[in-house]
């Protein structure tokens, strides 16, 4: 349902609706480093309430910009302390994108990274398209001057961590859910890697939030909060949240091991409330 | 997944999620009223947290038990409160089950009624599923004496409203999100009642919020609250809530009208805190 033609933005909003008080929008746009069209979501706390700065979160593995949306409850919290929430999908989409049939690659599955390898370079340019182009639009229509922190769940926290790591200008703080911190040395990492970047081992340390920590001369001194379930599936296999702890130049960062919860949106709704209260405290600053 | 076999209350554990400190599961069971399997969802708060009482949720068209699980987000006031939360499904399923194409009749679309029409008498016994076969497993497994409310969206605030109206020695309170109040009148309805109860006006009645009302020779004393958003789609098309507002012999009954909101569950996550607290205060007495 497209309910508005294409503004003087770029924007085509495909649908708006009230929720908390404030609106859960939807938009398309044109969009230069995919190389397609490309949907996201945005939710804009009550008109009544001050915005008070920006959340940007990235989904994991499978997901759209609809999961957050539809399943965290983010927007209570959201509506309270005036933060505008920007929820971008997780790949290119569209016929003419390459794809594959596995759930872990192609769309669904863009783990955040600029692809130099045919044929999924032509639209997978993830990083710039987060870090550059909807920071663009997020700056220019929706922040209004406040501040800008990013958060995500599993290949989305993973993105989060190198978007902080690679993009720290934009962003005050990072959190995440059960992220991929070390994805050179886990099954879905090395899978995505070797397919968007090629098998060259600088290539994608240059996406890893383990070995660019590994690599900083100095502290990475932004805010981190990660949150982990112990009962969460892919905990041993996938690189999940451990790894990160063994990084020694790594300061004021929180890793909490959360009893009983898994990898799912249940998790994420349980302490989204949390994450968003910790980027407050930041983007107040 | 099946995590456990028929324990000797006859529910097998297909799924448990930590959500909240409390813990969602979905069971299903040989199901004597609707000749089959069923599916139902329940929310459990946190052992740490007594359990103060069982809300009943009733989902709208094309729901199944998970829509109200994943995205209403009522286990954080659930668990809170010390609330389970039951959430059936909206109709018999299965490939030996009478369906239609359309998205409002068959499967997903049972309407909570008794069917008397063949084919549909087979399987579609949904009023009973909920009133006494359900409610006997709540008794016997979940509430531990502790006392029900029911609630529902649409299709299930209307299945909420008729439960309350017709089997109301179960229940202290009722709420709806946008019911469906008066379906012998409005199109919904009128396909589903012709459909399961045939071209017999007085059995449509049996199961029409408006008409029960209008029957009685007694006021309606349950605690009744009805939330409706002004945006709304189907507000004037589908007998949703203004019709009741005409019933003179209702009295304990709050129907509020919502600036901006439409049909979705993003209004109903905007109010549910709202309408369990309602619950609770009867629930306590």
């Amino acid at each position: 349902m497209l309910i508005s033609d294409v503004s003087n933005n770029g924007l085509s909003l495909l649908s708006e609706t009230r929720c908390f008080g404030g609106t859960q929008k939807r938009f398309s746009h044109q969009s230069d480093s995919l190389n397609g069209e490309a949907v996201f979501s945005v939710f804009l706390p009550p008109e009544s309430t001050p915005v008070f700065g920006v959340v940007l979160w990235l989904s994991g593995l499978t997901c759209n910009d609809q999961n957050f949306v539809t399943k965290a409850g983010a927007q209570r919290t959201a509506a309270e302390l005036g933060l505008i929430i920007v929820c971008p999908d997780t790949s290119p989409r569209g016929d003419e994108v390459a794809n594959d049939d596995a759930y872990d690659l192609g769309q669904g599955a863009g783990f955040y990274v600029d692809s130099t390898q045919a044929p999924w370079k032509t639209h997978y340019q993830m990083f710039t398209y987060i870090n550059v182009e909807l920071m663009d639009i997020i700056k220019s229509v929706f922040s209004k001057g406040k501040k800008i922190a990013i958060s995500g769940h599993s290949m989305g926290g993973h993105g989060a961590l190198i978007s902080a790591l690679k993009a720290t200008e934009h962003y005050v703080s990072v959190s995440a859910f059960s992220p991929i911190v070390n994805p050179s040395k886990c099954p879905w990492g090395q899978k995505a890697l070797s397919t968007y970047l090629g098998n060259n081992s600088a290539a994608w340390q240059a996406y890893d939030a383990c070995e660019l920590l590994n690599a900083m001369t100095e502290d990475f001194t932004l805010p981190i909060l990660i949150d982990q379930g112990k009962d969460d599936e892919f905990l041993d296999s996938q690189c999940l949240t451990t790894p990160i702890e063994a990084v020694s130049n790594l300061s004021n960062v929180d890793v909490r091991y959360q009893d009983g919860y898994d990898h799912s949106y249940y998790f994420v709704t349980s302490f989204i409330e949390e994450h968003l209260q910790f980027h407050a405290k930041y983007l107040a600053q």
